[in-house]
């Protein structure tokens, strides 16, 4: 293990790994990444460092490790103040993280739903449910650029790199996010303009391959 | 609504809730309560405040609604620095979020799983991983008097409240933490001296009188 620097444990498709990656191009911080093999076997750096989660992202600095991408965001954006993240209002940070704890409890989950279901009932439910979840965000967006105003931050960071995801969404429940939530769409749009987010983002057909894989580890059946 | 001053949407029992009134009793600020009716009627102010989860605790200050407790204390933090309940280094403030992640994920669910079981092999496995929880807890706790260091702090006010439901778990689990988790329990002991929380945290016996009455409406049968 390095004991100085940036280190990142990470797997190239994971939305929360991209998260911790942006931030650190925001902060212009040098670092180096780890790819995790997470179905194969994991690192016994990753095992040492995550021991009771033994997911990635892990951000290791100078040697001492931190879990759960917005902790490590929240930690990057202490250590590098430059440019900041977080609003500087402390109401304005408490609606950051409470839309962070929103979208790490609905976001992905509600688009995995919908690429894991087996098609029917299941299917349509997961969709409903999804672009409800998705009205919600839409309704804090609102006629803003970015979710913090008019520049590109944190919650930001914290929702795009989900957002990748959704073309596997969009392919599996057969719909498309800019139908139903024609201003989540155009922010998509404009972040994916970001530099940090261009640089880091997977394109869509990659995450749609990735899916592919999950779709056969968990029994779901390919078209 | 009052647009100045703080008042807490509350519930007696909602060891959330508890976090919050510990914090601010730390930090010497004035609050009202209003109690809510979870199981009956939920207020207006409530429902307009925190329309999404329709959950206490709401924190309002000067009218603006903050909601998630371990965001109303880190609000509490920012606004009232003294004195600070989180760490003064970057790292141990990851560390402390860790924690508060790993509670909120698992310990208040990880004692429910124990008093809303049925019996039989369902509350042995849910003691069983109770018991494992609270050591992961103890290990992180080790031999310091705080989850800090030596005062009380950030994540004892995130765990103490969550404890105080631990009486509930150990009644109808029929064990005790003290017999597997010493340092936990004794820590505590520890923190129930502290005057915010020997102020805040209701006695074991009205907790176990609450957590009788949502077995009831859970269809769990009493002895």
């Amino acid at each position: 293990m390095p004991k100085e620097g940036v280190k990142l444990l990470d797997m190239w498709a994971s939305p929360f790994g991209m998260r911790a990656k942006i931030a650190l191009l925001e902060k212009g911080v040098d670092y180096e990444t780890q790819e995790e093999d997470l179905f194969g076997g994991k690192s016994d750096l990753l095992l040492s460092s995550n021991p009771i989660y033994q997911k990635v992202p892990v951000l290791l600095h100078d040697g001492k490790p931190m879990v759960e991408s917005s902790n490590i965001v929240a930690y990057i954006d202490e250590v590098w103040p430059n440019p900041p993240l977080m609003p500087a209002c402390a109401y304005d940070r408490a609606r950051a993280r409470f839309w962070t704890h929103y979208i790490d409890d609905k976001l992905f989950s509600g688009g995995r739903d919908i690429w894991l279901s087996k098609g029917g009932e299941e299917l349509e439910v997961a969709k409903k449910e999804f672009i409800e979840i998705l009205k919600v965000l839409e309704g804090a967006l609102s006629d803003k650029d970015y979710f913090g105003g008019d520049s590109f931050g944190y919650v930001d960071i914290m929702t795009i790199p989900i957002a990748s995801w959704f073309p596997a969404s969009e392919k599996y429940g057969n719909f498309k996010v800019e139908d139903h939530c024609p201003k989540i769409s155009a922010w998509i749009k404009r972040c994916m303009e970001v530099d940090s987010v261009a640089k880091i983002v997977p394109e869509g057909e990659k995450i749609c391959g990735c899916v592919a894989y999950i779709r056969k580890l968990n029994g779901v059946a390919e078209e």
